[in-house]
């Protein structure tokens, strides 16, 4: 496999079937939210499958990974050119290009893109902070992937749904403090929340990452899993995210 | 302290600054539910605090044993003549006639009977199960007691938000599959969630109560506590459950 690098680029090792992926802390690397978000989705074999906001393809890349691998297609959109590029050579440099299709555009503009109603699952890993808030000193690049500066988490629900088939699937990955949001957004929008997984980052810890899964035009039950743990008291893996880095069996329940 | 037994009744200890409470498993005995729920709410000292659906008064009862007892006033309110006269005659047998009121009256009513925004503090363990769902062989008191028959989720939490001031706080206990109703619901009323505990009744299982504490108009932002368990892997109590039991320190953090 050959990998196209610009300067800056690194090519690191997804763990995962031998997948490798290009990164650049100065515009994209991924984080252990995506790798969750990849793993807890709701695939199925043949779903038509869409990842908003993609970066680097890196949520892409990991669906192709599990042993529940999608026939389906998978599409990655992203609004930044330099980041489109990127997953675009990740496809590549995999030999991917027959399931992974990445397209440069806008999520606000995704359902007239893509049509409605025109995927079983959607996955989105969005920005997480509201615009203006944090470090400002972050490039352009960093600043747009972390802040709700080109789509707010309503527009971001709001594409989702549009998307998502009745009765097909809308997962997240966000922030606990935004957990009230995200489901009044979701039910707005006629998505169900039916699971929800809080990661805590030690035993004892307040959750730092949510992930949430709606349904379309489901009917109200929530199932909650047991609190997801990352690190042991001693700072190593437990065993829950080990077996999720190396795509092992059922998502811990 | 002397208390009036009716036939069916027991007289049991709350473990807590010497209370006692009669029970019955025929009418009303109380749960960890209601325990949690009472060392949970956020009440300062000089709130005025009601509980809607009071039962026997167990929260009542309780929230006088915490170390930030409240020196204003408790209104137990209950449907169910049988179980307010139970609560009333616990409220004379442990003598806290000047702080405990028991009014036998209907949660759908309460904005009317005690006046809009006219506590500071609402608390709530409603019934659990829709009306009609579950074991049908319970008696009429158990019946109404658990389930949705004189009071639905979305009534008990419009009469909480009526009945809350401005920047007062609404406190429910219920089960996690109705978390989603509940946060919706809330944020119709103005209710905005800003806690959150999920107890779970072992470590890496799923939680079975969730508590939730609501801020009258108050800001968007979500605390989700540490898990709470409740029991050991070798079933005994955690250290966590016991300083609750024991209405120690803080609320768990």
């Amino acid at each position: 496999m050959t990998f196209e690098l610009r300067e800056g680029e690194r090519l690191d090792d997804l763990q995962a079937k031998g997948l490798q992926i290009i990164q650049s802390d100065e515009v994209f690397s991924f984080s252990l939210d995506a790798v969750l978000l990849a793993r807890y989705a709701t695939v199925r074999r043949r779903d038509r499958v869409i990842d908003l906001g993609t970066g680097n393809g890196v949520m892409p890349l990991l669906l192709t990974a599990r042993s529940d691998l999608p026939r389906g297609e998978i599409v990655g959109l992203e609004i930044q050119e330099r980041l489109a590029d990127m997953a675009e050579r990740n496809v590549r440099g995999n030999a991917l290009e027959d399931t992974i299709k990445i397209v440069h555009g806008d999520t606000r503009e995704a359902v007239d893109l893509f049509g409605k109603e025109s995927f079983d699952t959607v996955i989105c890993n969005p920005p997480y902070r509201p615009a203006g808030v944090g470090d400002q000193s972050e490039n352009e690049h960093v600043r747009i992937a972390k802040h709700e500066i080109t789509c707010t988490l309503d527009q971001a629900i709001s594409a989702a749904a549009g998307l998502c088939r009745y009765d097909g699937r809308v997962a997240f990955v966000h922030r606990p403090d935004r957990l009230a949001d995200i489901i009044a957004l979701m039910r707005h929008h006629r998505l169900e929340p039916k699971r929800l997984c809080l990661v805590h980052p030690r035993p004892h810890k307040q959750p730092n990452i949510l992930l949430i899964e709606a349904l379309k035009g489901g009917r109200p039950e929530l199932r909650i899993d047991p609190p997801l743990i990352v690190h042991r008291e001693d700072g190593s893996y437990t065993d829950a995210i080990l077996d999720i880095y190396a795509g092992r069996g059922e998502w811990p329940r």
